[in-house]
């Protein structure tokens, strides 16, 4: 798919929407806040893979002042998934592929709402991205994608043409892919990382190595990494039994890490606690699983929030 | 008991110590950094129930230079315990009676090794006060202690003389007492309080009506004090069922209060893990309690104790 439209510009809407214009496909981005920066300064990425700048890029302040694209990137947070449907545009129906980049679970069916008949993929990033400033993005570590399509009900679509369009999309602009027959089981392989380190990066204002250096806080993550395997496997979503450990070790084996939730608290913005803690809490109960720990982070973390509202 | 040696001048030794005082008690203090301040300008006593000054207090350097007492009063934080011999007097075996106002679990101990022969009395502080500075104390809620006595291999010694002599002393000065038979279950019963609040203040930054405020912190705070009870019940000290709500309404009831763990993490004083998490978290080890919030608790505190000391 040659056009792209990426509705929004933070570290991975910037990132891969960056990395797909710089290989040729005729990208749109979508902006609030950023949009005047990106219209004159471009979009800068610093990369551990090669840095490089796109000093025009197409940017809109809304999805409908946007040509029509084949491809739809969702990369806003998903604190703004209940009115996505004035984020997406009127023509998205329309569209060959719908991609969702962002955190958590069940996360597609706000986008699936808002464009239905069109495939809605959705895409697990498993990288280390952050957001510098307006328009500039600094990549540390990884940057593969896993993609899985969404099916109602939570059923497993297999490997689709949609997701295959998208991934020779991803492919042309040199991002690695997995394709994975299910979705949950994907959403909850990411979430096996998201919620212990997104969570207690945030709580204890630590990264990811000062984390993964103390051995109590080392021990408490592999405890909260079981919890997101048990929900997996108890709602039908099994994951390999060696994943917690090579998730360790990748943590380990990558550049000091601030997660974006942590950004988020920094920066006094919402936290992403429902896609990435209150839907699988959601799934562990309807599974009958105890999940005391994640309860826990979650419900420490909903204070964070409360207060930073307040 | 007429003559009262407090070891440790914090909130609680100065507290109990000023009010033993101010009713006519010999009181001698032990005193670390605060002793020179003491020595000139005595205790200063800001409390709900009246404020006092004690211009002068008789305060020692260690607890050899104070002239022996009936009672001694072990009121150090509990990080000190591992080095309580050289803070006990060499004649605690002949007092008539060792009162350990620490919170935690097993802190008699450590004083029964330096007193052997001597009762040992735990004294469970429900009081709400700070030190504001060196002498220099703030009282703001309650202030009643339980006590019970000290056995070996932890079993109930019942209602002792030493007890009643120990709550004859502390009435005469007007602080109100409970005698408890079981000491592990008072114990127990004072660490439904701490365990929570102790933890979830020093780790969310937030005082206690900040955490009774917030539905998800007051559903953690209930989920964790029915850890501890359920630790209680396992290892043989049931409490009763309704003490969990009294706790609850107690807090809801008093000041906003920040516990001393909290001001312990600000300050970058050593966090009293040990007595109120590691050692209830051996008895439900042993008592094959599952307690995984008590546990995650412990773990994120050790967290925060370890950058302190790095």
């Amino acid at each position: 798919m040659s056009s792209v439209l990426v509705i929004g510009t933070g570290a991975i809407g910037a990132f891969y929407g960056g990395r797909l214009a710089r290989a040729g496909c005729d990208v749109h981005l979508v902006a609030r806040s950023d949009r005047d920066t990106l219209a004159r300064h471009g979009l800068r990425i610093e990369s551990a893979e090669g840095d490089f700048t796109l000093p025009r890029v197409s940017v809109f302040s809304s999805a409908d002042k946007a040509p029509p694209c084949e491809l739809v990137i969702v990369a806003t947070k998903t604190t703004a998934n209940s009115h996505l449907e004035a984020l997406m545009p009127s023509w998205a129906a329309q569209a060959r592929a719908v991609c969702v980049l962002q955190n958590g679970l069940g996360v597609e069916a706000a986008a699936a709402r808002f464009a239905a008949g069109c495939p809605v993929i959705g895409g697990m990033c498993f990288v280390c991205v952050s957001r510098v400033g307006p328009g500039h993005v600094r990549h540390t570590d990884y940057g593969w994608i896993t993609l899985a399509e969404h099916r109602g009900g939570g059923a497993a679509a297999g490997i689709t043409p949609s997701m295959r369009a998208v991934d020779a999309t991803f492919a042309g602009a040199g991002i690695e892919t997995i394709l994975a027959p299910d979705l949950a089981a994907a959403r909850f392989q990411k979430l096996v990382w998201n919620i212990p380190y997104n969570g207690l990066c945030t709580l204890l204002g630590a990264d990811t190595h000062a984390l993964m250096r103390e051995p109590a806080t080392r021990r408490l993550i592999r405890a909260i990494m079981d919890e997101v395997v048990a929900i997996a496997a108890a709602s039908g979503h099994p994951i390999a039994s060696s994943f917690v450990d090579e998730m360790l070790h990748a943590t380990d084996e990558m550049a000091p890490y601030a997660p974006s939730m942590w950004l988020d608290a920094r920066a006094r913005r919402p936290l992403e606690l429902d896609a990435i803690y209150a839907a699988p809490l959601e799934v562990a109960r309807a599974s009958w699983v105890a999940a005391p720990r994640i309860e826990m982070l979650h419900q420490q973390l909903q204070h964070i929030d409360a207060r930073r509202a307040s």
